[in-house]
C-alpha cells in the first residue's frame, strides 16, 4: 500500500533524474546563447534565493505560531508545525528543480531547433517533465511520509482515527505549508513576470518601437526570467498544492470515516469495518497509480517522434488518463471485493472528465479558431473601449460550462460516495498530473527558446521554427490555465467538505443563520479584494520598471544604439524587490480573515463555513473570468497580427494591443493567484477549525 | 393604521399633483427649445408605448400561467394572478407619471435658469419630486389596497395567518409585477440609453468631431431620451420595487410570526399574541411615516431658497431621516408600551445609517475630489489599458465598504428581531424614498436641460447654470446609484429571510448539502451571465445607431453643415427596437432558472436557498464594482477636462475617454440590471416556493 506510493514516488523522482541528466547534456549552441540563457538562469536563482529569504522568514514565524497555539490549546497537534515546513520544503524543493532545469532548457531547446524541430521539441518538453515529475513524485513521497510518521506515531489506525482532529491537523499543517508556498509563488511570481512584461513592453515596443525580446531592453532579461518564474514556479506550486491536497482530503476523510462508522453524507455504503479501515489507504494507491500512468503518458510524448508536438502531448494526455481510470477502478474492485467499485469509479472518472471538458471549454473562449475571440477582434474595429467589453463579456460567459460541470461533478460524486466522493473526483482529476503539468511547464520553455533564437538573431527558420513550438505552448498554458483554476475548485470544495465533517458536535451552516449569511458576503467579497490589490500591485511595480528602462535609454543612448550592454540586473532586482514587497498584504489577508472570522464571537465556525463557501464559489468564477478573458484579448490580438482585420500596425491591431495589455495581470497574476486564495482560505480554516467559536 | 397609510399615500399624490401641475404652467420658452422638448418627449412616449405592448404580452402569460398554477396545484393562491398585474399597473402608472413630467420639466429649467438659478433648480426638482412621490405613494397605496383585500377576503387576520402560504403569494404576486416591470424598465432603458449614447459619440463626438448635444446629430435626440428612460424611469420602478418589497417582506413576515407564535429566530422577544398581531401592522405606519417625512423634507428642500442646490437636498435628507427615525421608533414604543422599542429601533435606524454611509461610501470612490479617481486620472498618463485596470482595482475595492456595512446590518438586525428585523432594515433605509428619490430623478431633468441649453444656443452664462445643475445632478445620481444597489441587496436578503421560513416543515440550507452547493455556485454564476448578455446587448445595438448615424451624414451631407434637419425619429426608433429585442433573453433566464432549479428533482427548494443566496452576495458585489468603476471612469475623464494632467485633447484624456466608455455599459447597463436580478430571482423563488421539490 503505502510502498506502492513510495517505490512510485521514487521512480518519478529517478526520471524526473534522468530527464534533467539527458537536458543538461545537450549543448548551448553559440556563446551569445549560452550566455542570455546563463542571465535568466540567474536572475531566476536571484529571485527564488531572494523570495527563500522572505518565505523562510514567514515559515519560521507561522511555524511557532502553530506550534505554540497546539501546544497551549491541546487542540492542534504540536507536529503540524513540523510538517508545515516539511509541505513548504518538499514545494520549493520541486519548484527549485523544476525552474533550474526549465531555465537551462530554453538556449539548448533553440539550439535543438537547429538540428531538427523534433530535437528541439524533445529538449523542451523533457524540461517540462522534469518539473511535472518533480511536483507529483515529490508531494506523493511528502504526504506518503507524512502518513507513515502519524500511523506510527500512534501505532493503531483505530486508536487514532477516534482522535480525528489532532490526526487532521498533522496532515493540514503539511498542506498548509504547501498551500503558503504557493501563494508566494503565485502572487509574487505574478506580480514579477507582469511588471517585467508590462516594463519591457511600454518602454521597448511603445516607445522607443524596438520588438519585444530584443537584447537592447534593458527589462528583456527579466521579462523572460518572469516567464519561468510565474508561469513555471507559479503554476508548479499552485498544482503541487492541488495534487497534495486532494489525496489529503480523501486521507482525513477516510480516517473520519472510520471514526464515524460510516462515511459522512452516505449511509446507504457498506459501513463494514473492513471496508471503512481501507479508505485512507485508497488516496495512496491512486496517487501511486497516477504517477505511474502519467509516467507511461510521458514515454508515449516521447516516442512519437514523428507526430506534431500538439498530437504528441494529447496522446500522452488521453493514453495516461485511460490507464488511470481504468487501473484505479480495478483497483477499487479488487480491494473492495466490489462494493465501493461503482460509487468511487463515478467520481474518479467524474474528476477526470471535468478536467478535459474545462480544458475544451478554454480553447473555445479563447482560441481563435472560435467565434467568441474572433468577436473580440471584430470589436477591435471601432476601438479600444469596445474590445475590451467584448472581452469582459466573453470572460463572463466562459465562467459558465466549468461551473456547471463542476456542479454536476460535486453533486454525483455527493450522491455515489458522500464526501469522500468529492475529494476523489479531486484525486481523477489531479492523479495524471505529472503528464498534464509536463504539458504545461514546456511552454515557458519554448517562450524563452523563441526569445533566445530572436535575441542571439538566429535566423528565420530556426526563428520560425521556435515560434511554432512556442504558439503550440501557449495552447498548452492556456488548458493548463483552466486546468489549474478547476483542480483548485475542485480541491478547495474538498477541504470544505472536510470542514463540515471536522466537528464532532456537529455545526448547522445553514444560509437561513445570520452568521453563515454573513460570512458568505465577506467571503464573496474577498477575491474582489485580493484582486485589486493584485492588480494595483502590477501597477506600481510596472511603474518602477518603466521608469528604470527609461532612465538607462537616457543615461546611456550608446544602448539603444546596440554598443552597449543594458544593466539587465539592475531590472531584475526592481521586479524581484516590489514583487515581494507587495506579496505581504495579501497573503496576511488570505491567512488572517478566516482566522478572525472563526474567532470572533458572534461569527465562529458557521460564518467560517459561509466565508469559505462564499470565497470558493466567487472565486472560481472571477479567475476563470480573468484567465479567459486575458487568453482570449491575447487571442484576439495575435489573431490581427496574423494579418485579419487590417493586420499589424493597424487602429484594429493598436486596439487589441490595448486588450491584451488589461488581460495581462488579469490572466497571469490576479486570476491564477484565487487558486491560491480559494485553498489557503479552506486549508487556514480547516486547520484553524478546532479553536473555532462554535 | 391602515387609514394611515392610505391618507398618507394620497397626500403624496395630491403634492405630486400640485408640483406637476407647477411644473407645467412655467413657460417652454423659445420654439426651438419647445420643439426640442417636444421631440424628447414624444421619444420617450415612442419607447414607453412600445414597451407597453410588450409588458403587457409577458404579463399576459404569466398572469394566465400564475392562475393555472395556483388553480392546478392549489398552493399559490389564484389571486396573485391578480395582483401580479395590480403590482404592475402601478409601477408602470408610477414611472409613467414620473417620466412625462421629468421630460416636460427639461426646457423649463433651462427657460426657468434664464430668471434665476434657484428658479431653475426649483423646477427640476418640483419634477424630480413628482417621480419621487409618484413612486411612493402609489407602492404604499398599492400594498395597503393588497393588505385590505386579503384581510378582508379572509375576514380574520388569526385565520388567515394559518394559512401563509395562500396569503403571502398574493402579496408576493403583487411583487412580482412590480419586479417584472423593473427588469423591463432597467434592463430595456439601461439598452436604449447606452446604444444610443455611445452611438452618438462614437460618430458625432469622435468621427466628426461635433460636440456632445449638437442638433446636427441624428442620435441626439435618442440620447437625450436615453437618460430619461434609464436614470428616471428605470431607478423609479428599480426603487419602487425596493420600497414595495421591504413593507411585502416584514408583512408577510409579520403574519408568519403570528402563525409561528413567535418572530422566526428572534425567540427571546415577546411572545404575547396581543403584540404578534401587530406585527403585520407596523409596515404600514412606518410607510405612512416614511411618506410624510420625505414630504416635509421636500418642503425643506422647497423653502430653503438661498442656499446651494445640494445643501438644500442634502438638508432635505436629513431632515427626512431624522424625523422617520424618531417617529417611527416613537409609534413602536407606544404601540408595543414599550416592548419593542430597542429590538425595532435597531434594524430601523441601522437601515437608515447603511443607506447614508454607503452613499457616502460611493462619494469617495467615484469623486474626483478623493484620491481613487484621481488614482485612476493619472493612471491615464500612461495609457488606456492602466486607465482601465485601475479603475476595475478601484471597483472592486469600492465593494468593501458597502458589504461590510450590510452585514453589520443584517446580523445586528437580525439579532435584535430576528427575521422580522432583516425586513425592517430594508424599511429603515427606504421609507424616505420619496425624498432621495426626488434628488435622485432631477438629475436627468437638469442633464436634459443642460442638453436643450447647448442644442437651443441659449448662451454661455445659461449653458454654465445648467452644467452647475446638471454636475449637482451627476453627484446625487451616483449616490442614488450607491443607495439603490444597497437597498436591492437588503430587500433581496428581506426575500431571502422570508424565504428560509416559508417551509412549514422546514428546509436546511446547510451548506454541507451538496444541492445548497451547487444551488450557490449557478447562484453565484447567474449575475455574470446577466452582465455578459447586457453588455453584448449594448455593444449590438450601439452598432446598429452607428450605422443609421453615419448612413444619415453619408446620404445628406447637409446635416452636417446645418441646412437640414436629422431624421431623429429614426434613431429614436432604432434605441428602442434592440433594447426591448435584447431584454427577452435576460428576462426569460432571471425568471425560468429559480423555477428549474426549484422543480427538478435532485436540487429543489435547498438548491433554490443557495440559488438566490449566491445570486445576492455575487450580484451586490458585481453591481457595485461595475456602478463604481463607472462613475469613476467618468469623472476622472471630468478631473482631466477641467484641465488637469494635461486636459482636454491630451493624451491622458484620450485614454480616460476610453476609460469612460468602457465605464458606460457596465454603470448604467449591466450593473443597476443586477439590482433587479437579485429581486427579481428571490421573489420568483417565494412564489413558486409552495411547488418547489423538497
Amino acid at each position: 500500500m503505502w510502498a506502492m506510493a513510495l517505490i512510485s514516488a521514487l521512480v518519478g523522482l529517478g526520471l524526473a533524474g534522468y530527464l534533467a541528466y539527458y537536458v543538461k547534456k545537450q549543448p548551448y549552441g553559440t556563446d551569445r546563447m549560452r550566455e542570455l540563457s546563463e542571465a535568466i538562469q540567474e536572475g531566476a536563482r536571484a529571485f527564488l534565493n531572494r523570495e527563500y529569504r522572505m518565505i523562510a522568514i514567514y515559515m519560521a514565524c507561522v511555524s511557532v505560531i502553530l506550534f505554540l497555539v497546539g501546544y497551549i490549546t491541546n487542540k492542534i497537534h504540536w507536529a503540524s508545525s513540523l510538517t508545515f515546513l516539511f509541505g513548504a520544503f518538499l514545494s520549493l524543493l520541486a519548484g527549485n528543480i523544476g525552474m533550474r532545469i526549465d531555465t537551462a532548457a530554453n538556449a539548448r531547446t533553440a539550439e535543438g531547433l537547429r538540428k531538427d524541430f523534433n530535437k528541439g521539441f524533445d529538449i523542451a518538453f523533457s524540461a517540462g517533465a522534469v518539473m511535472g515529475l518533480c511536483v507529483s513524485s515529490f508531494g506523493l513521497l511528502g504526504v506518503t511520509i507524512v502518513f507513515l510518521l502519524v500511523t506510527n506515531l500512534n501505532f493503531d489506525v483505530a486508536a487514532l482515527a477516534s482522535n480525528v482532529a489532532a490526526l487532521a491537523s498533522i496532515f493540514f499543517g503539511f498542506q498548509f505549508g504547501a498551500s503558503s508556498v504557493a501563494l508566494f509563488a503565485r502572487v509574487g511570481g505574478g506580480i514579477y513576470t507582469k511588471a517585467a512584461d508590462v516594463g519591457a513592453d511600454i518602454v521597448g515596443k511603445v516607445e522607443e518601437n524596438i520588438p519585444e525580446d530584443d537584447p537592447r531592453n534593458p527589462a528583456v532579461i527579466a521579462d523572460n526570467v518572469g516567464d519561468n518564474v510565474g508561469d513555471c514556479a507559479g503554476m508548479g506550486a499552485d498544482l503541487y498544492e492541488s495534487y497534495v491536497g486532494s489525496i489529503i482530503a480523501a486521507i482525513t476523510i477516510g480516517f473520519m470515516a472510520i471514526n464515524y462508522g460510516q462515511i459522512p453524507g452516505a449511509p446507504n455504503l457498506s459501513t463494514a469495518k473492513n471496508q471503512l479501515a481501507n479508505l485512507p489507504y485508497y488516496p495512496l494507491y491512486f496517487g501511486a497509480i497516477g504517477l505511474i500512468s502519467a509516467i507511461i503518458g510521458i514515454f508515449v510524448v516521447k516516442g512519437m517522434k514523428k507526430s506534431q508536438p500538439f498530437t504528441r502531448m494529447n496522446a500522452g494526455l488521453i493514453v495516461s488518463s485511460v490507464i488511470m481510470g481504468f487501473l484505479s477502478v480495478l483497483t477499487v474492485h479488487m480491494i473492495s471485493q466490489g462494493v465501493y467499485t461503482l460509487p468511487f469509479a463515478v467520481p474518479l472518472i467524474g474528476g477526470l472528465i471535468v478536467g478535459v471538458v474545462i480544458g475544451i471549454s478554454t480553447q473555445i473562449y479563447t482560441s481563435d479558431e472560435y467565434k467568441y475571440t474572433r468577436d473580440i477582434a471584430k470589436a477591435s474595429l471601432t476601438g479600444p473601449a469596445t474590445t475590451i467589453l467584448e472581452g469582459m463579456a466573453v470572460g463572463m460567459l466562459s465562467a459558465a460550462i466549468p461551473v456547471i460541470m463542476v456542479a454536476i461533478a460535486m453533486i454525483s460524486s455527493y450522491y455515489y460516495a458522500g464526501v469522500y466522493g468529492i475529494a476523489l473526483a479531486a484525486i481523477g482529476m489531479l492523479s495524471t498530473l505529472a503528464m498534464s503539468l509536463a504539458m504545461d511547464a514546456y511552454g515557458p520553455v519554448a517562450d524563452n527558446a523563441a526569445g533566445i533564437a530572436e535575441m542571439a538573431g538566429l535566423g528565420r527558420k530556426i526563428r520560425e521554427d521556435a515560434e511554432a513550438l512556442d504558439a503550440v505552448g501557449n495552447t498548452t498554458a492556456a488548458i493548463g490555465k483552466g486546468f489549474a483554476i478547476g483542480s483548485a475548485a475542485l480541491t478547495a470544495l474538498a477541504f470544505f467538505a472536510t470542514y463540515t465533517q471536522s466537528f464532532q458536535e456537529g455545526i448547522s451552516m445553514d444560509l437561513s443563520d445570520p452568521r453563515v449569511a454573513v460570512g458568505l458576503f465577506i467571503g464573496a467579497l474577498m477575491p474582489f479584494l485580493f484582486s485589486a490589490m493584485a492588480i494595483r500591485a502590477v501597477g506600481r511595480a510596472a511603474e518602477k520598471m518603466v521608469k528604470e528602462v527609461r532612465r538607462q535609454f537616457k543615461e546611456h543612448p550608446e544602448i539603444l544604439e546596440g554598443k552597449m550592454k543594458p544593466d539587465y540586473a539592475r531590472c531584475v532586482d526592481i521586479s524581484t524587490r516590489w514583487a515581494l514587497r507587495e506579496m505581504i498584504l495579501p497573503t496576511l489577508m488570505a491567512v488572517i480573515v478566516p482566522i478572525v472570522v472563526g474567532v470572533c464571537p458572534g461569527l465562529g465556525a458557521e460564518a467560517v463555513g459561509g466565508l469559505i463557501s462564499g470565497a470558493i464559489a466567487a472565486g472560481f468564477i472571477l479567475a476563470l473570468y480573468m484567465a479567459n478573458a486575458g487568453g482570449a484579448w491575447d487571442n484576439a490580438k495575435k489573431y490581427i497580427e496574423k494579418g485579419n482585420l487590417g493586420g499589424k500596425g493597424s487602429d484594429a491591431h493598436k486596439a487589441s494591443v490595448i486588450g491584451d495589455t488589461v488581460g495581462d495581470p488579469l490572466k497571469d497574476t490576479a486570476g491564477p493567484s484565487l487558486n491560491i486564495l480559494i485553498k489557503l482560505m479552506s486549508i487556514v480554516a480547516l486547520l484553524f477549525a478546532p479553536i473555532f467559536f462554535i
